[in-house]
């Protein structure tokens, strides 16, 4: 049955994650009821976002600014750095109002299963950050699940041989969550609470 | 906190239909981890459907043809118009591949509490389809709740004094359902078992 411009617009929709072929197909419908302007907003926001977004050359945030405006903020503390394993979880942690100093995400985590190894992250740029001096504490804040714990395990072993003291953020996340999803509160209770490994 | 572009497209997706602003953040960093092609294939689908799908002229349901492929089509039977709602509805009524004859969507229901009365729909179009002849059954199969059994009732009252049998879906939709979503076995019964009314 078909309008083909409809299907395909549904199969586009059913490509997101957590979006099914009914939710996909509803969203299809909505978009053909919606203004021109809308729409038309809509799909700019897509191209807009990918054309505009980028990693910060620095911490590997998302930025469309080099660098991003985390990095070139003078007024952070610059002998901390927050290591996180994605982009997305910086502005996570920055919701939470609560730390001062700077970022730098991995690009992912260190998954043998998955072929993902250190090389493959942005570790070498972090041990450059730490090397560049004035650095007194790494904070590991990949999430507390086996690839986060090994992640964090690795960077603990070779930053302490740096003399730099290396702290994890403490069990306020709950064991197989998602640093992405978590409110505030216990954000800001798990940097809190962090632990020297 | 904010790359804007982001914010930007994470609150256009938040005003779909069913999306939350914590899913709007989640598809809004699932389109800067797509590749390029599939974010332009995204927006490029949601213009797509925007410029090529049309009204049918003769029965209001979507299409991007005039008139539309199942108004076109000589095989179907032409003395039974289904009556719905919505166009959407002629795809879901379509996907149990039970009927065929015609449609004919109204572009919604009678609904004094929003302002809705038999002008605002396609009534007149379907009164005229019917005064061209040919026609001996009128299925009305708009939705079971409070308006969708109003304007049942209305189109009933007017067609029948035309001498054309107006039937009624019947109540194997499950009362408050949505057309749109139900499995196409329980569309099948409720047409084969549809009553005059």
């Amino acid at each position: 049955m078909g309008i083909e411009a409809i299907q395909t617009l549904a199969s586009r929709f059913a490509r997101l994650p957590g979006i099914g072929n009914k939710t996909a197909l509803r969203l299809a419908y909505h978009v053909l009821d919606m203004s021109d302007t809308s729409a038309r907003e809509l799909a700019g926001a897509i191209i807009d976002a990918r054309e505009k977004v980028r990693y910060c050359s620095v911490c590997g945030g998302y930025t469309d600014v080099e660098p991003c405006a985390l990095c070139a903020d003078r007024s952070r503390k610059r002998d901390v750095i927050c290591v996180v394993a994605e982009a997305k979880d910086i502005i996570a942690l920055e919701k939470m109002r609560e730390f001062h100093g700077q970022y730098h995400a991995l690009g992912g985590v260190i998954s043998p299963m998955d072929g993902v190894g250190p090389d493959d992250l942005r570790i070498r740029e972090l041990l450059g950050r730490i090397d560049d001096g004035g650095i007194t504490e790494v904070i590991v804040a990949t999430n507390p699940d086996v690839e986060g714990e090994a992640t964090a395990s690795y960077l603990a072993r070779i930053i302490k041989q740096k003399g730099v003291k290396v702290t994890r953020i403490a069990h306020g996340i709950p064991i197989g969550g998602n640093l992405e999803y978590i409110d505030e509160m216990t954000l800001f209770k798990a940097v809190e609470g962090r632990r020297e490994i």
